[in-house]
């Protein structure tokens, strides 16, 4: 393996410093950087601005809990079994975060970026911030070809919050104070306004897809989108196995499904 | 299941509102409270302070990454096999984090609470904060109790650095700097000065054990210390996926091993 | 939840029996029942024939180990760091069976059977057994239609074995034996001959390939087919993680990485 | 990376064969070995007897299923939300595979074999084989031991088959018949005779305890028993994973642990 070289730009050490993105970790970094900061300078390979950063610690807010969804149950489940092992439970947790939960997220940032680049590609100028009408008509055309080939419009609609997502208003409302709301959110809030005159009925624009349009406008790849909503739930996940630790629930989930089997057995 | 409540302090939504820890997420919490700080109250229960805070994101930002130490190789690797689950790679970084490397923090801040419970239990008060003597007398009494029934002393000792570890000064200051330095951290600090007289050679105090002492001083569970280097380490490991999307070094590795590999067949 | 049922028709048990798939596991099951039949009738749910029941087998085995890769470098990483966890550790080898490594048997299972299927929904029936000429038209208008949407034709090709695949063969005429030899291995066979016509070179037809065309002819559904390459690869890796146990090379593999790292610091 | 090698017994291919534990796969392994059998094999480095191997299976087959447990309950909730990734599906199941649950196995398995090798390193010979006193006194001591040290005693006690675990006398009937019951069963058949006299009441021998003791007698490292059990759940877990992707549950246990939330928000 001697002509073997792994390049990495995250870090290094030796005997006596620590190297983290280019800077000494305990001199430059330690109490100097916060926690967020570092993740998004770690996937962005920049740090954010002041305002890139408040728009990002919201979105990890809005996504850190949503009560006891799929995954916190399928961590609290995997705590019952193997209660010395955090890591397990949390690996457990963060595996549902797949295509139908966690998914939302990078599916509408990519949804937003691959039709600003593609209108983009076309030679075509964006609208300018405030026309509505150009917006529209970039929406409107997105979400036509979207629903011909059959596919779904993400962030589009919630099981609980059926006319607003609360979170929604919120996000557009801080983009906007911190000057960093951009074209995905644009284009998002756009396809709020047109989806019902394809789609025959109007949904809320929620919460994931919202967090998705301003991860991308905060200049985040969209490809690592996803990976925000773990790290997001990483701590709300953190949280319920911390609660149960105090004050379990698994034992008495797992009566209750038992009780709740009924067997059907297959013919033989 | 009529009879089965699963009562959860974490949070709850209905059609119009997100609670999230009796807050409403919407008007409450959205860039207004910094997800390091939504971290520390979902698993403590309340709201750090200022300076609790500050110590807990230097925590995160210490123990973000190590470069490309054994978890970030699995998550790598994962990622290389399927490409297509980038929770997948994470959890598979995340199954590494136990006893061996991100045990250590836990262990640390485990060894100085019961320590410092073992000693009020059996009715002594701690010593003054500036009694140097009490905190070595303490402490050495400790250390010859773990050394003789068979146990290692944790947070001692580094393999690369020797002398030094670079984030353990820097974090004793800002402990004192923010008034977060509690028992915890001077116990540490005792143990730095007197392990020598036990075990016959001079060891560095590691950063993996200075972080278990200062999250123990900031009143967070120390069940749960585990957790919070988890939690620091997701963004370390999106760091490295969001490089290894950008620059694979995966199918390189993999083929370094392979070229490396040497059969030796059991006997048939 | 007095209103909920989950039914199911794997298992069941009271106070003295245990029932497994509609039979009494200790009188009917243990010790004559073996592990690799049940497992094909926990997902096909019906026992395999004889025949059937060896070419599973086969496949099961055929896939178990392919040295050290990626998935095997994760598992022993992980346990390295964790070897406590057992679990762990196969869990982490087990998420790298995704799409670029264990995906393939599924893949190749499903391309067969989609293509079946359309032939079949077109109103056609299929070749006889021994019409190569049949079978080859057939192969030969999938394989263009997958190439022609720029997809690839899974199954072909392999990165050691460039000529043949040395497991091929052998499960064909294993498959001819047991007289189970059906539509998806003859479809298989001809996409082996007739692929160069459209691809321009000619790739041998590889084991994984293989493996699902055979899992789909014995009747097990397309969509579990992954899940088999995954029991195959957990003895596998279990395998790999004695062998760890017994003889270590995690460190060894850890320091070399370590020391193959080149830091490329981002700019600042 | 010049200089390292990583020696591993496993395996090997080039360009013509593919090696397995000193054999060539295809022509002296596929359709030949059964599955269970390689297992076994990779992990002891022997091909077990056909009396070990019929246990082996049987125990396969013992611990594949248990029904709607934690690690099923997780195992399909991951589905649910990612149901793209069935690796991933299967590794949340394994994850709860701890201490708990999959733990017994390899605890009693443990128990027996550290209590065996103790009594030899004393000087002591084992009881002959129907010296019923003698096995009894030494199950005794043993079970006081663990009892005294505040310990529980493996292998003993299951929540639903108060009186008999319908397996455990199956399989030590299967052991008997097979010529396979060794030191490890007749220590755990002792510990079920005389444990009330210790415990002050009279508890059943369990199956997973069992299953501990018959892989310990055939010959298998007792630090690999809770991988076993992995392997058998994996076979479970796939049949769970098919009726849920056939009859998902999903969703309605989702629904129903939702709603059965009890929210109790804390002291703000």
């Amino acid at each position: 393996m001697s002509t073997f070289e792994f390049p990495t730009a995250i870090g290094a050490s030796d005997a006596t410093s620590i190297t983290l993105l280019g800077h000494d970790l305990a001199s430059e970094l330690l109490g100097q950087v916060g926690f967020a900061e570092l993740a998004y300078w770690l996937v962005a390979m920049r740090r954010p601005t002041p305002g890139e950063l408040r728009l990002f610690e919201a979105v990890l807010v809005a996504l850190a809990d949503h009560g006891l969804t799929p995954t916190v149950i399928a961590a609290r489940m995997t705590l019952t079994g193997a209660p010395e092992s955090l890591q397990g439970a949390v690996a457990a947790g963060l595996l549902g975060g797949g295509s139908r939960y966690l998914g939302v997220t990078e599916d509408c940032g990519r949804f937003l970026a691959e039709t600003l680049a593609a209108h983009a590609a076309a030679g075509n100028a964006l609208p300018a911030d405030g026309d509505t009408d150009g917006w529209d008509a970039l929406a409107l055309a997105a979400v036509r070809v979207r629903r011909d080939a059959g596919g779904y419009v993400p962030g589009l609609g919630h099981p609980v919050h059926k006319d607003v997502d609360p979170r929604t208003p919120v996000m557009f409302g801080l983009a906007e104070t911190e000057g960093v709301l951009g074209p995905h959110l644009r284009l998002f809030d756009a396809v709020g306004r047109v989806h019902e005159q394809v789609l025959g009925r109007r949904l809320p624009l929620n919460g994931a897809g919202v967090c998705g349009a301003v991860l991308a406008d905060i200049g985040l790849p969209v490809d690592m989108l996803r990976g925000f909503a773990l790290l997001a739930r990483t701590a709300g996940l953190l949280g319920h196995l911390a609660e149960e630790t105090r004050n379990p629930i698994g034992p008495a989930l797992y009566d209750a499904v038992d009780r709740s089997a009924v067997y059907e057995p297959p013919p033989v």
